[in-house]
């Protein structure tokens, strides 16, 4: 029996492009716009996990009872809260070399998000993706992660073993999604997460950002 | 011998105040108008320590050279930036009640701040401080952050022993101050550190939040 090569699926937001701390303070925005006072650090404990859930655990976090025009609410008031700020929005140093490299020494990739296609497209269109990548967001998968879907889903599509499938990602939900599909999971300090969080949720090797994986990609057994 | 009641210091941004995210991207507003691309993760990680320590190290991160005249210019955007998102900002759950229960109860306590007093007076406004509270700001010390300096200050306005003093903050900042100047740390999650990381920068204890430690102040030795 011999092993396939590593594929790599990527998160996105924190991941590939620096927009955490953006879409944090728009869930924050959104909120107050519904008078839901929840501390920021909270937010961004949450941030990464299905969009769902997410709203449903800060709801549960200020006792407030599940009703879903008001998380539909919060959700459309995000949208536009986070519009407002991604001007700001920059690729994470290196994230263009890191998918250049890979696709230069003919290493699959793909990129799986738990954000909806129309708001990954302008994120992924910083990033110079050729055509041919696979991109799995939170609509064409039953469910997001903390669920491994997305990156199952993104294993298929590359047409290779989840076994073979090293994940990257910055925050707890992406590595424990990573867990639940037996794939290895990376972590990387650019979303916010510490480097210990991202180790006890299974990180088998954590790195600072794209640049920095780039520069230790013999590391994960990448050739 | 009798050692004294313990007495307790308070950092302000992210463990009284709700402010450290609008803070970090207000550093980042201000760092992108002179041309500086620095991803928000590292700022964030670089938060509570003096502002002028704070911007030499973010240029030293982007390999620019040391120019006061830029510094002072990032300065002064940060400030205009933080003001345009601070209607956002709000007391983090349990501030008011917890400076309330330690006034009731005869514990000194005092608040101090790397940020300037212009800063620090719209926060101090939102937690009901009392007029007889010292409060330490950047520019009464001549070092801030991780220095002792301001904890130290704060002490001996409070009248007691630095050995006395309890210092609660949400940054490794905060800690390594604290150790600094012979003081016992109370880590606060409520800034977006991690637990690990509080801990590893001499947290006693970390606490989720002011409320939270409302609720444990028996482990601290407030009586």
């Amino acid at each position: 029996m011999t092993a396939s090569p590593p594929a790599i699926v990527f998160d996105l937001d924190g991941t590939l492009v620096d927009s955490v701390y953006q879409h944090v303070l728009a869930w924050h925005d959104a909120l107050l716009s519904e008078g839901i006072e929840l501390s920021v650090w909270r937010i961004h404990r949450r941030i990464g996990m299905s969009g769902g859930m997410f709203a449903r655990a800060l709801l549960r976090e200020t006792d407030r009872p599940h009703d879903q025009a008001l998380l539909d609410r919060i959700r459309a008031a995000h949208t536009a809260a986070y519009k407002r700020r991604r001007s700001d929005v920059r690729p994470l140093p290196g994230a263009r070399a890191l998918l250049r490299q890979l696709s230069d020494h003919s290493c699959k990739w793909a990129i799986a998000t738990s954000g909806l296609i129309e708001a990954a497209d302008h994120t992924i269109d910083m990033l110079d993706v050729p055509a041919d990548i696979p991109i799995v967001t939170r609509d064409q998968v039953a469910h997001a992660k903390p669920d491994p879907d997305l990156f199952i889903e993104a294993a298929r599509r590359l047409g290779v073993e989840p076994l073979s499938v090293i994940v990257v990602g910055d925050s707890v939900w992406d590595l424990l999604a990573a867990q639940r599909g037996r794939m290895l999971g990376v972590g990387l300090l650019s979303g916010g997460y510490g480097t210990a969080e991202l180790e006890a949720a299974g990180a088998y090797r954590v790195y600072d950002d794209p640049a920095d994986m780039l520069n230790h990609l013999d590391e994960i057994g990448i050739r």
